[in-house]
């Protein structure tokens, strides 16, 4: 029984997904596809519109067998760490292959990539430095320190956010000593910040994002499945709300201003004197949006500084985050299929990490994070919501789809 | 000129507190009357109705020359440490006397049992520590060592929370060797903790309170001066809210379940085991009410416990409230009259504490302490008025009212 790795986020789940899905299946040959999905806040710093649930459903009713959850310590990371994240669980899943999407479509220029720059490791780290100590952010050095090697012609554009991740996954890979093949399906039309629908069923996850918050109520059904229609309706049904930054920033802004300076020193990425800036900056913000704009430098993008925020959100710090190894402890599982269940019979025996299913029966310190940031996702809805949810955080136990049936059990 | 002390929480200022402020300036035959008044956050760890600016106009209106701010590290304490934050800010204003209500308007009995207590301080302590054991509150305990020590038959209830107020004050005066006069009037209609109205105009606060919350929309004018009565008004116009517990209470959740044990355990007055009793009734819990019926218990007074919660809201830790000594290092003027400007001019040259006036000015550890209660006091409010209430907190100068015009200048 053959198995494809999925590094997901499905936020939500739209056509492009479907067709990452399917054409990964298809090329690694794979009877399972088993998707590593972030749980309630993602790798750009942003909570999820809606839970790892109603992702977890959208992802197993179009074809993903298992779905497992991204610890939070990876999940919010760095390209490099939250590839070595996913990796580990795949590893541990005994998946046969990683399949991304990326710009050409060949996984050549990537397994070159990966072995020049460890071959020119000390150059390239050398060069990353050099180019931050002239004030840039870090993946900005990371593309020039990159163009600046002799890469005998290598053409990875490393700017690009999937490369980057795709060169990850095959480094994490060989870090690893994974058995895992990497491979790689070409994306179709849409890139992955376009903010703009176009002609095609492909668009963006941040354009459908747009389209879901934008006032002028834009249709977005050409762009995700039916089921993926479905569970966003049920959310806002139930919940009322799709999460974003600005739900937090009460929260946020009120965390900021209870800290201690040497407090908000000891959260996760607050480094170089930032806390300073953070703390005179929050008192005048009126929002998120307006909080950010002050906060960005030339030294930080954006997506470093809402993780950056996101980790004062959840009072996560340095120390929590502090991985053992760059590997995930445990296997939480989201949901899985019929098919999923069987794979995971048959593999059961050989996999060495707990596979957790209730949160009852284990307890890890980077488990509790996971709870913690369930339980702040959960903060901005009313009582009892948010208590019930919360409640079902500890008593939602892996949700079962039988493929066949096309039944939730 | 002589002056009057009144140690106030005016929340709001009613008809009683009138006759109290003019009773206690007869009976001091004071020329000023100087009110030492809790800000945001009150002795029984709750929220003020309306913020200090407005509790210090209504006093001013009525009668009061200077209004103090007791800081927040004396405010938010139990009676002791409450009574002696107070007592250093009128000793260090020069103030004559101070002037609490009393059930028989006497002074000795206060004055005896300070003596007695003194005497007998060690049996006093045993007795409580003994009592304690059983597992009683503070309070109650220190009610029943006093009932088994052999006073001479000094009758004074310590069970009575003005007593204890004032027994307090005087022992304070003691310690200090201030040059106070303790003089007490006495109390008129009703009761300290008296929830429903009668029919004298006097009513006290907590049953003003329950009206101005109740769906009945009770009508408190009887009650209340008319300044008072404005002053309740515009702030509801201005801010579209009375701040209570429950608007706190998802801060208060959010809080709790994003620290560790270690850092609640932190928090003043988190002691023997409760931050474990808090994180996990916190999860369920859908009001603060529900949250405190279920954190209630025989050791532990309600009053004890909501303080705790507002320690834990303002993320007060016990290194936070170490008080170097038992007195307030300055004196934050929130209001005065001309009458107040005049003694204040008089008294100057012999205050040996730092008169804060604006808070770009000064800067102390516990001042921040109160910094920090005014954000979080206003972390309900949406934006822009959130941002807009914190910035008034550092640009507000002392309110000044012409009493003879009967003008705020």
């Amino acid at each position: 029984m053959k198995s494809v790795g999925l590094v997901v986020e499905y936020n939500p789940f739209h056509n492009g997904h479907l067709y990452h899905l399917q054409a990964s299946k298809e090329k690694a040959e794979a009877d399972a596809v088993i998707a590593v999905m972030s749980g309630h806040f993602l790798q750009r710093g942003e909570p999820a519109l809606v839970s790892k649930w109603s992702r977890a459903k959208m992802a197993l009713q179009q074809g993903a067998d298992l779905v497992i959850e991204l610890p939070y310590a990876f999940a919010t990371q760095k390209a490099e760490i939250f590839a070595e994240g996913a990796i580990s669980i795949l590893e541990a899943l005994k998946c046969d292959s990683v399949c991304f999407g990326s710009e050409n479509g060949d996984i050549s220029p990537f397994l070159e990539t990966a072995e020049t720059l460890k071959e020119l490791d000390s150059d390239y780290q050398d060069a990353i430095k050099y180019y931050m100590k002239q004030g840039i952010s870090y993946p900005s050095a990371q593309t020039k320190a990159y163009q600046s090697l002799n890469t005998g012609g290598h053409t990875l554009d490393l700017s690009l956010p999937n490369n980057i991740l795709g060169y990850q996954y095959v480094k994490a890979i060989q870090k690893q000593g994974a058995a895992i093949s990497p491979l790689t399906i070409k994306r179709t039309a849409a890139g992955y910040h376009d903010e703009e629908f176009n002609e095609t069923p492909i668009a963006s996850a941040t354009s459908i994002r747009k389209a879901i918050f934008s006032e002028e109520n834009k249709d977005i059904q050409s762009f995700v499945p039916e089921t993926s229609l479905y569970h966003l309706k049920q959310y806002k049904d139930n919940f009322d709300t799709f999460h974003q930054w600005e739900d937090y920033f009460g929260f946020l802004k009120y965390t900021i201003c209870t800290m201690t300076h040497d407090e908000l020193k000891q959260i996760y990425e607050v480094e170089e004197g930032l806390e300073n800036r953070i703390k005179s900056l929050i008192q005048q913000a009126s929002s998120f949006k307006d909080f950010m704009e002050q906060l960005k430098t030339k030294r930080y993008t954006w997506t470093r500084l809402q993780r950056l925020c996101l980790h004062i959100l959840t009072r996560t710090t340095k120390e929590q985050m502090k991985l053992e190894e760059a590997a995930a402890p445990y296997l939480r599982l989201l949901g899985m299929s019929s098919q999923g269940r069987t794979y995971l019979n048959r593999i059961k025996k050989a996999v060495d990490k707990p596979i957790v299913s209730t949160l009852s029966a284990f307890s890890h310190p980077l488990l509790n994070l996971d709870i913690k940031a369930a339980s702040v996702y959960a903060m901005i809805f009313p009582e009892p919501i948010r208590s019930q949810f919360m409640h079902s955080e500890y008593s939602t136990r892996p949700v079962q789809y039988d493929e066949k049936e096309k039944l939730f059990l």
